[in-house]
């Protein structure tokens, strides 16, 4: 398996034709995919065989493919020639976001970003900072981290052992990302106070449930001090009330985070912004261009109003790194604001494709993932056999339902029938992922069985794929 | 500077030719980048610019070269070629690590990795779990994580309120992660316990400062219970006494973290393995392989000794991800091990470049870092106007010393020498990124002044690029 060309290749001397050679079979063999996995001819999970024939290597990789316009399967989706030609430099320039002196370029870049998004959010110029950091729960990690160091900064030097019994509170439908960094921060995840959402309606965060959880928590001798409000929760695609949830906290003077790292993307449409409502209020914001956006993975940040709050957070100052006597303005040398040490540029890719579509490109692609939304919810209502978890007209382009077999239908509600439907989702997911057709994911939620979930993120999807997805559950699924 | 082709790119249906011609295009700029950032007439920071011009678009990105064979200023340099193709394939691919569902070859990568380092650490086949992360401090971070959930796992759901203080023991040259990862897990860095090393040889940790340190802090109640000895310190390269620390830790019970995120790469050096001696009874081991084996950023893993503690410590079940009821053995559902939700695919370029270079490549490229290391050490005693921070032959590839230009050669050691000499490193370094023609670090450390700090990590540095770099310190700095 040792490839004998190796000592060939640069930095060898004359190394140059040979390297030539490799990247670009290489670059055969990645675009054969790109073609292969927009086609909607093709496998959701699909075979990338690497081939590298001048060099007697072989290798056959079998993997989903989320670029395909039939994966359903997660929030992030799609691929975006724009965004893994961005990646192809990032990975060539092989460099480190630590320093302005090895990332001049990419550091300013993620400045002008993040400068960027935090106005989108609705921030005024004189507030905002940020950073990106590898995805929306090392982001979430971040808020909890910047909120507590803000109401007790000497958490950072004398630990939780000085710091009374702190609360967080979060929706029962917010990401689990909440609770593994209540854990990881050693808040503990018992202290994160799950408030009731409206389970009949809109699967938003309930604001007097809210107040009165806070009100509860200090009675039972805990301290609130941090609220996440989701914009674009996970399963339902819900968007908490933020402007009632901003009040709140006001009243309580509370942390208001914002995990908008689904929904955050809704921002930059016109027609769907309204939906976040209140961010402007939020002292943190998570927002993953990586999911609604479509930049390739990882791309993810955290916005802090509070300028410097960040760096004093997590700055320890380490001279090997940040020498204070650097022959420039050591403020762009932004690495000591992560909890990381090393940083992968994620940044560029954003900035290149936003180049390449400005805002109403990103918003254009929204839109068209949200009409596609609407278009499954109103498929779901026509046809035989499905029915929708949830009836309201989709907020997010998170569509959740069940499909009864026809042996089904005629038994009458009750935990037998829940039974059987329960198995349905998971024995037609199984014959979908062998088959390759299409890849759509599915949970249970509290005492609701097993139903599908349809998230929309590929700009790429057609209505001719959404009636494909129905017709290929029925066609895999009649029979159960 | 909307790119006006863009509608046409794929997956617009007919793309195909307009993305090839992109991509083409894209590729012969990365490729002359790679042969000019490895050439030795090229500058160490470059420009990379971005003319796609069949589609209207034009970019300059000014950067530091890291994969320049005269680019000293990290501990990870170097450009290989496979890792770099390895990436390139992955942006493509686009996946995320959380299931096996949409990732099953990236995932059973990662496993068949994490078996042949931990096989390589020296555990024995029947322990060893593991995960790759987003560089060595989150590994780290994750090291203390999991400790303080072993010795109390009630941590996770009730926090640090229920627990004692406890306390870390870390040398003073160790890397600031310790600390940082004290400050987030909420442990605080205070209650690291900084233990003193061996400074007038070898920069190690000294086992009898170790015991003594425990003592004391459980005199003034602390309660120990993490000890973190460095394989490859990030200043000196200094290796920590692995053995006896791992007699200290036994006898107390503690747990034994080691950092190698620098010098677990000597363990694929016959050579230079036995530096690391003991590391095989860690509990938990810190490695990256973007530091000394040349994986383009970013690639670290935490391997931690006892199966199933990470899944513990950092599980939460989330059920629209990891459903039990899935058609396929769910224990390759690696992604609960992870504090992070979506995780980027790291794994994959070691696995290409171990393929392609096998383990005796790896060492042959570290063999060759330490001769070169070797070469400028012999080199700094032989020359005029250098000296060495440190007497001792290097153990890693790191090389630290002073330059002395004429003018202070004749003044008496003392304050007033210190502050003209500090001054001296950064002035040339100064010199040096305006010029472009090499690139080097430096800081001040404890009592000593700034000093340079060469570290080689990329194989394609030869001994002329060494004598270069001295004799341009001295046209540079012969004036100041």
């Amino acid at each position: 398996m040792r490839m004998p060309f190796l000592p060939d290749l640069l930095p060898a001397s004359s190394g140059e034709e040979i390297t030539r050679g490799f990247l670009q079979e290489l670059v055969n063999i990645l675009f054969t995919y790109i073609c292969k996995s927009s086609q909607r001819s093709s496998k959701t999970q699909g075979e990338l065989t690497l081939c590298l024939h001048q060099l007697i290597f072989c290798l056959t990789l079998t993997d989903a493919f989320p670029g395909h316009p039939r994966f359903f399967n997660q929030l992030s989706s799609g691929l975006d020639v724009i965004g893994t030609a961005a990646e192809w430099l990032i990975s060539t320039a092989n460099t480190n976001m630590f320093t302005y002196e090895v990332s001049p370029v990419f550091i300013l870049m993620e400045e002008v970003l993040l400068r960027k998004m935090q106005s989108i959010v609705g921030w005024s110029s004189g507030e905002g900072d940020g950073i990106f950091c590898p995805g929306g729960t090392i982001s979430n990690l971040y808020s909890i981290l910047v909120a507590r160091y803000h109401f007790y900064p000497e958490v950072k030097t004398r630990g939780m052992g000085v710091l009374p019994q702190l609360g967080i509170f979060t929706s029962e439908h917010s990401h689990y990302s909440v609770k593994k960094s209540a854990a990881v921060l050693g808040l503990g995840t018992e202290n994160v106070v799950v408030v009731k959402c409206d389970e009949r309606w809109v699967r938003k965060m309930i604001p007097a449930e809210l107040e009165s959880s806070i009100v509860t928590a200090q009675e039972k001798g805990l301290v609130p001090f941090y609220v996440n409000a989701t914009a674009g929760t996970t399963v339902y695609g819900a968007f908490d009330p933020l402007d009632a949830i901003a009040d709140i906290c006001h009243r309580h003077s509370l942390w208001m985070h914002v995990d908008a790292a689904w929904g955050g993307g809704l921002l930059m449409s016109d027609r769907h912004r309204m939906k976040l409502q209140g961010i402007e209020r939020a002292w943190s914001v998570t927002w993953n261009p990586h999911k609604m956006m479509g930049v390739p993975l990882q791309c993810s940040a955290i916005l802090v109003k509070k300028r410097g709050l960040l760096r004093q957070c997590n700055e320890l100052g380490a001279e090997y790194l940040f020498q204070a006597d650097k022959h420039y303005d050591v403020s762009y040398d932004t690495g000591d604001k992560s909890i990381q040490c090393g940083r992968h540029v994620d940044a560029f890719k954003l900035w290149l494709m936003w180049k390449a579509k400005g805002s109403q490109g990103f918003g254009a692609q929204v839109d068209k993932c949200l009409e596609n939304a609407e278009y499954l919810y109103d498929q779901l209502q026509r046809r035989t056999g499905f029915e929708l978890v949830y009836k309201n007209k989709p907020e997010h382009s998170n569509v959740c339902f069940w499909y009864t077999p026809p042996s089904l239908r005629g038994l009458p509600l009750g935990p037998d029938r829940d039974t059987r439907l329960h198995q349905v989702a998971p024995q037609i997911k199984g014959r979908m992922m062998e088959k390759g057709s299409v890849l759509i994911g599915y949970q249970p939620l509290g005492a609701k069985v097993n139903f599908f979930r349809c998230v929309f993120s590929n700009p790429a999807t057609q209505q001719e794929d959404i009636d494909f997805l129905l017709d290929e559950i029925i066609r895999l699924g009649h029979d159960l």
